[in-house]
């Protein structure tokens, strides 16, 4: 898919049909995540992809209310990343990557916010992530029911300053 | 240009060629931006363009050594936001909108760290953007000389975990 069409059509898609996502596309997403820019090249993420929906369940056990859709989800990516001074900076772009890269395969994502959560620490231990690792963000992932529509408030006019505020 | 070729494409790029950036390009890439998925929709990011060579040089003053080479840059895009809990993870996913955009476009993008950094508030006075304000990021663009390499150490295979890590 052409990349502009990409960035205007993603959205966040929380309602999705009963159907898996092979792996291959999971591989191609995570690879898309991994190609993100990184503060002095550290490359600190790492991503745990999860299809099985016992750990779907558990997930959106840890991130209710707000994220309960996730138990709903055909498959999650969630971002880790060593404790580095950037690491919510690199997990971020490669979170969007990700989301994008979802976009362009068909699929609908929802980025759910990982650091400064409480549930931060639970999440970790339930996918076994060493200690001291940083969860950057979950990313549900499924096919969506209907074509979803980005919603935005304020146009490009609206928020481009020419060279002064 | 396909969306995965950007993906594989994108690479960070310091040496620009002397030729200036089109307006109409530059507001593609900020639309680009503020179509970035935003926590609770809050959409709280603002886009500084900057084509001015003196502005340019005094923003390079501010951030260098690292960053020295913005003022040899074409235009740059100063990512602002307003201090929200989620303004990194917005305007992060924006910034990376916007360097996927340029890399769709033909052009030569590197992000310089914004939040965290000693130069953050002087930036912001420089750009005249209003007290409060979050300096998220700045990112230089410019025509490249060469094609640029995205070096990577880390493949996606390398940093895939399937089901729990």
């Amino acid at each position: 898919m052409d990349f502009f069409e990409v960035i205007n059509k993603r959205a966040s898609v929380r309602e999705y049909q009963d159907r898996a996502i092979d792996a291959g596309i999971l591989k191609t997403l995570v690879d898309a995540g991994s190609r993100a820019p990184t503060a002095r090249g550290v490359e600190p993420w790492e991503f745990v992809v999860i299809t099985r929906r016992q750990t779907l369940k558990q997930l959106a056990e840890l991130v209710s209310p707000n994220g309960a859709f996730i138990g709903r989800a055909a498959a999650a990516i969630v971002v880790f990343s060593r404790d580095t001074k950037y690491f919510l900076e690199d997990g971020c772009a490669a979170t969007e990557n990700i989301l994008l890269a979802a976009a362009a395969q068909g699929l609908g994502g929802c980025w759910i916010a990982g650091d400064k959560k409480p549930y931060a620490g639970a999440v970790g231990e339930l996918l076994r992530v060493p200690a001291g690792m940083k969860l950057v963000s979950i990313i549900s992932l499924g096919w969506p029911d209907t074509d979803a529509v980005q919603k935005k408030n304020r146009s490009g006019e609206d928020v481009l300053h020419w060279e002064q505020f």
